[in-house]
C-alpha cells in the first residue's frame, strides 16, 4: 500500500477504504479480548437480544478499518493522537456482512514552525443498502 | 465483583474504579494488535519520539478499565452502545505508571415504558501526580 506523506494532504480530501466483512469468529474472538458483553460473545443471547442475530463490538468496524487501511498509509507520520469525537454507532453491523469505509480530511491546520499539522478524520461506514451504520471524527497530530 | 441494576443508577453517582498499571509487554502486546503505530511497539522509537518512552496506545487504558471494571458490573445490563465523544488523549500513559480511574454518571434519561435508560457515563483517568491523563464520554443504553 503507498505511504503518503501529511505535507500532501489536504482539506475535504476524501479516501476510499474498501470494504471490510466480519465473520462471526472475527466478532466473536474480537468482543471476548475487548467488549465481552453476553450479546457479543454469545450466538444464542445475540439471536434474543434486540439485534437478533450476531453484531461486532461497536469499535471494531472502526479499528479493523484503521489497521487495516489508515495505519499502513499514515502510520508513519503520527506524533500523537489526540481526541475522537462523534463516535456513533447508528446501527448494527452484522457478521458476513460488506460494510464500505469512507474517510475525509474536515479539519486541517499547519504548524510550518513546530513542523506538524493537526488534522480531523472522519470515517463513514456504510452497509450493503448504503445506510450509514457508524461515523467518528478522529483527530491527530502528524509530522510535516 | 458486584453487579448494579440500570434501575438503581443516578445522576451525578461517582465510582471509583481504582488503579491500573500497564507493563511494557501491555502496551506493546495490544498496540500490536490494535493500534501498530511504531512508538507504540518499538522501545527504541519509543525512546526517540516526543514521549521520551514507552507509551500505551490511547484507548488501551480505557479499554483496560471497560473491561476489568465496568463490564463485570455493568454488562449484564447494556442494550447497546449508542456513542462515545469528548474522548482526549491529554497526557501519555507510560509502562508501570499506575493510572487510577473514576467514573461519573453525568447523564441519565429513563424511559419507563420501553424499559430503557439511557446514560452518559464519563471516564476520568489520573496519573500518580494527580493530572488527568485520559477522559472520555460514552453512551450507552441500558434495560430497566
Amino acid at each position: 500500500m503507498e505511504k503518503l506523506f501529511a505535507k500532501d494532504l489536504t482539506l475535504n480530501q476524501v479516501f476510499d477504504f474498501g470494504s471490510i466483512t466480519l465473520s462471526e469468529d472475527d466478532i466473536i474472538n474480537y468482543a471476548k479480548r475487548y467488549d465481552p458483553l453476553p450479546f457479543h460473545i454469545d450466538k444464542k443471547i445475540a439471536d434474543a437480544s434486540i439485534f437478533k442475530g450476531l453484531v461486532s463490538s461497536g469499535p471494531q468496524m472502526f479499528n479493523t478499518s484503521y489497521i487495516k487501511e489508515w495505519v499502513p498509509r499514515l502510520g508513519d507520520t503520527v506524533i500523537c493522537g489526540l481526541e475522537l469525537n462523534n463516535w456513533k454507532f447508528l446501527a448494527p453491523i452484522y457478521a458476513n456482512q460488506p460494510i464500505t469505509c469512507k474517510v475525509t480530511i474536515i479539519h486541517l491546520k499547519r504548524n510550518e514552525a513546530e513542523k506538524h499539522v493537526v488534522i480531523t478524520w472522519n470515517y463513514q461506514f456504510f452497509n450493503p443498502k448504503g445506510k450509514m451504520v457508524q461515523t467518528a471524527d478522529v483527530t491527530v497530530m502528524h509530522k510535516l
